[in-house]
């Protein structure tokens, strides 16, 4: 056997240990199929006295993470810090330039600095992997970048926040309003004390950014992500959409249409026939559609110590194989220049919800806003009687322009007989 | 962009076919990913003049598929022509003794000479690459054998035959039978005319056998696999497994226990909640459960021309990045012997469904057989009263040895009262 593949990892959290750990209790699996022994040698974090659960005896240790990326005896650099910006970025660039691997769990820094990353590690012919950055331990990127390889792909999309799954299935399970099953994510560790990038739907969009850049072999467009997350999604809408045979999912959509890719996150009633429909709580899911394969589902843990470092030590191995991939699929020079589409040019059907005066004449004139904008309905239904007070009105409609439902829904909200803000919800088709 | 990876197709039924056309189609993204053009030289079927949909003009055309891989213009040979023996394996020995790497959809070739041939290939330094064997389109070798890498794996299990998913989905959906269910599957083309290689589970073992080598780090062992197929389900059962929140799937698993591998192929009840039990029809699904990464699954297309091609074509890509893998996952040397453990060790839950005459006594004569062999009951129910005629009796059982099953039964069946064959599944716990 040849002489052992030599990692340092820098930022020793729950993803850190996690790999060092894992590295650790399968030893010999890991050997075997990497073709030589995988080993950690050198370790970077802020905090030397923490205890992490895993040994760190024998290992060098570095407070600064640049300089473990500096280390000669260091073959590939793991990078589990985290964030866009700071030393996350300076250290891929201070790997990457000096022409070592780069293994990385970090979507935001692959969302928004993938592009030049990309190029610097092209340049420099080293590696950058990133498994484990979209969909934990599903090897979604493996089975969309090099499985699908042979197909065009039409659509991508997924269920890439298992935060935002939690609570959805939490409020759909018990009837809860968001804030309280955020809230008891957040008592279980599956939501964070601040958890705006989970719930505002930020971090499904750096996974989507990234599956769309290896889906259509285009650069990635972090930029380019129409995001909505799901504070306004209601236990109502969640029991309406039940009833019309939906279930409501934060997906994260790229889609090849006339004109350009389009690419959003929002919340999303699918019908319960559609398997990613039945995908619950912190599960992850992402489904690919492509023009010889069909539909492929794949389905699993997107977060959590053991699957990030799954992901993590799957591509050690591939690195110690020299099983190497283009960033995102194929080398620069060939990815495509296909320009996004914006969300205003979106088309599709929608879920719209009106808690309105029980009135006559109310529907009426909602119907004639929809109608003046070109909007056809396929289904109209007013929950129970209650003349004089609010009663909820939920209408779904057939294909309608984005920009039209945007100018109805402002006329509708402002009608006096509408009494909160309608609740919008895109319907994703089969 | 460097020179064209040479392909030679042995075989032009619908996979060979298939792949002259995927690879015609998406030949721009295919080069691009490939990082270079994959282009067919050469072909050998059997008769020249059918018309297959697909131009071959301008490819040399061999009779003889080993004369296709004696092509020295042909860098990496397609065996697209099925079956253990006969051409398909002279070929591969031809192409693999000459150091020419192989791409097959052969399962049942890797089944039964998968050991021979993967030595062949390390002894000539020949990748050997068969994606489109187990699962179509799903890329599951990949996933497991890299995606999941650095996991031991506990078991892997799948819906590994969509002709059988197929039957077994028309009998639940429309209360058919058996043989009117494969009637209407062959009618569709999803069934051959001699179905016996999929209805008796044949095709699945050896899917499974191949799934269990890769997910284990350990030589094929196709014999060992206990295979049933699944001609004896009644639509009576398929409809009593449901109101026990049951449904009736043909299962391929593998299972890592005490002593060994378990491998087997039968009819299972799987709970509705996990997952794999929603898979219909003729889509496949492949779940592996990693100790790192917890249960992840994959589902999608398992036969057909555009998933097959989806996966030669993958295979091809891989070949042409050098992305190459040692055929189990790890060189011969590192492979595990790990033995297998025979089906009569088995223990699980079964469910026991019985004819019986409605008459005093009959349930306590069943009952006490199962209590002589340390069988425990978790449930028990009589459906419908007929004094005097035939009713069915339901039982499942909590953990039971298959040995200890396997007597009671014997002795059930042979009771006066019990006037059919006792039909008895194995439940698969989540």
């Amino acid at each position: 056997m040849t002489r052992a593949l030599a990692v340092g990892v820098a930022g020793l959290g729950t993803v850190g240990a996690g790999v060092l750990s894992l590295l650790r209790q399968n030893a010999d699996i890991i050997a075997a199929r990497a073709g030589r022994p995988i080993a950690v040698v050198a370790v970077s974090a802020r905090d030397r006295g923490r205890d992490r659960g895993v040994p760190l005896s024998g290992l060098r240790w570095y407070e600064d993470a640049v300089s473990l990326a500096e280390d000669a005896g260091v073959d590939v650099v793991v990078e589990c810090i985290g964030g866009a910006e700071g030393t996350a970025r300076a250290l891929a660039e201070a790997a990457l330039s000096r022409g070592k691997p780069l293994v990385t769990a970090n979507k935001a820094l692959l969302a928004v600095h993938g592009a030049a990353l990309s190029r610097l590690a092209e340049q420099r012919g080293a590696a950058l992997l990133f498994e484990a950055a979209v969909a934990g331990g599903i090897p979604a990127i493996k089975a969309v970048r090099e499985g699908l390889a042979a197909n065009r792909i039409g659509r991508v999309m997924g269920i890439l926040n298992g935060t935002c799954n939690f609570i959805l299935t939490m409020m759909r399970e018990r009837g809860r309003e968001f804030a309280e099953a955020l809230h008891e994510a957040q008592r279980l560790g599956y939501a964070e004390a601040d958890p705006s990038t989970d719930v505002d739907g930020v971090d499904a969009a750096h996974k989507l950014a990234i599956l769309a850049a290896i889906a259509f072999g285009r650069p990635v467009a972090f930029d380019a992500v129409h995001i909505e997350g799901i504070r306004a999604v209601s236990a109502l809408d969640i029991r309406l959409a039940e009833e019309l045979g939906y279930r409501i999912k934060l997906l994260g959509i790229a889609r090849r249409k006339d004109g350009g890719i389009e690419t959003r996150v929002h919340p999303c009633m699918v019908p319960l026939a559609h398997p990613i429909a039945r995908v619950e709580g912190v599960f992850n899911a992402v489904v690919a559609e492509g023009d010889a394969v069909g539909r492929v589902m794949l389905e699993g843990r997107g977060a959590g110590a053991g699957p990030t470092a799954s992901a993590v030590v799957a591509d050690l191995i591939d690195l110690a194989r020299g099983r190497i991939t283009p960033v995102w699929g194929a080398a620069s020079a060939d990815l495509a220049p296909v320009p996004s589409v914006p969300m205003t040019a979106h088309e599709g059907c929608y879920y719209l919800r009106l808690m309105v005066l029980d009135r006559p004449g109310v529907i009426a004139d909602v119907t004639s806003i929809l109608r003046d904008h070109g909007i056809s309905l396929e289904t109209m239904i007013q929950r129970g009687r209650a003349p004089g007070e609010a009663v909820p009105v939920v209408l779904t409609t057939h294909e309608t322009k984005e920009s039209a439902m945007r100018v109805a829904l402002e006329r509708i909200a402002a009608l006096e007989t509408v009494v909160e803000p309608p609740a919008l919800i895109r319907i994703e088709t089969l």
